[in-house]
């Protein structure tokens, strides 16, 4: 590692992945700065961030000049170029392959599923004013998010401790992130799972601090909403 | 690599990361055998095949009895575990990260728009038996894939030869077989993108007779529903 080598990330923490890259830094001790980019207020449209990323999304990574996109290959490259335990992301050929398929897997399953149900009870209601929500279309998403997490937890738990194995890697940090963030509709997904339940336990505990920081911005929609009721 | 070594691999070569598997796997002479699952026929929803992939999903890959899903999983470790030249997955992290970075764009961008088109072409009118497309959803799905072309022009490609810089990687493979999927309807959907046609006769060129090979499947759809018409 470069002295004073410092990693410079572009985050929105409503953002799930955004919120992974962070947990991994700050649990890890890796010297960052965060520049927030607030969706909400369309600072990810600014001529300034488009220059540093011309898709307009978070998170962004700038370590030494070299600007990365994509929350999955953020995670790999700060566990594979910053001194942290293996286990984050494993060298062995076959225990590597395991988190490739997890975070493959990821985008079009947990991630799609669980952001559903986000955008439908929280961010549509709120962009239209209005605190209608569509209920047929929350049914299927719900649906949908019930099969998913099915299968994370009979197809990638079973029953190991972590998504990939015996220890917690960057795919349990984009799994545990985007599975809270029906939280901020005040939906706890998880209620009835007991596995998973265990799992996401193991997963605070393993990054301490970190989770609960990461995510109080997540809490603070949640806690406005309940006021609101 | 242990002598005898024998990759096996579970493909419907109608499917595009199958494709960009057995190209890998073919033009860099990797001892392997393929088994077809044909997903039209249901074969991935025999028992047999439920048992090596709950998922029921190809691409499937078995070596020495460690089973692996998602291509993307697959051709990163196959690219790592065999003895073929470092470009297809570079170990230098900056360009490593470029194709992770890639790869996990890729699965809401190229592969969702342009198997959709296919989708909506090919797939639904044969299912339902009739030839009818429904041409709203085929013109917005038309759309959402030239504004993923202009991503994959200006963002990714750039001036450089190949997606991830100046040699042919994984990402390419990934890329290139999703795009060639839609011509199974009859559409070449580079036609009026210079910039990606020299791209995709760069990668033809790269992996030689294999990229034929592989789609021989696709261009027999595209033959027998033109003969059809």
């Amino acid at each position: 590692m470069a002295a004073g080598r410092l990693v410079e990330v572009y985050l929105d923490l409503l953002s799930q992945p955004c919120r992974a890259v962070l947990i991994l830094l700050t649990c890890n001790k890796i010297p960052h700065r965060v520049h927030t980019v607030a969706l909400r207020r369309g600072e990810n449209k600014t001529p300034e961030f488009t220059r540093l990323n011309p898709m307009q999304k978070v998170p962004v990574m700038v370590d030494n000049g070299f600007v990365l996109r994509e929350s999955d290959a953020i995670l790999k490259y700060l566990a594979t170029t910053f001194d942290v335990p293996e286990h984050w992301y494993p060298r062995q050929p076959e225990q590597r392959a395991r988190v490739d398929e997890y975070t493959a897997w990821h985008h079009m399953n947990t991630r799609m599923k669980a952001a559903k149900v986000f955008i439908l009870e929280v961010l549509l209601p709120t962009q239209f004013g209005t605190p209608a929500v569509d209920e047929v279309r929350l049914k299927r998403a719900l649906s949908e998010l019930e099969d998913t997490l099915d299968k994370l937890e009979s197809m990638f738990l079973g029953r190991q401790a972590f998504l990939c194995g015996d220890d917690i890697t960057v795919a349990d940090l984009l799994a545990a992130c985007e599975l809270m963030q029906p939280l901020g509709g005040g939906r706890d997904i998880l209620k009835d799972r007991p596995q998973l339940q265990r799992w996401m336990s193991r997963v605070r505990s393993a990054v301490g601090d970190s989770f609960d920081e990461a995510h109080a911005v997540l809490y603070g929609v949640r806690d406005r909403r309940r006021a609101r009721l």
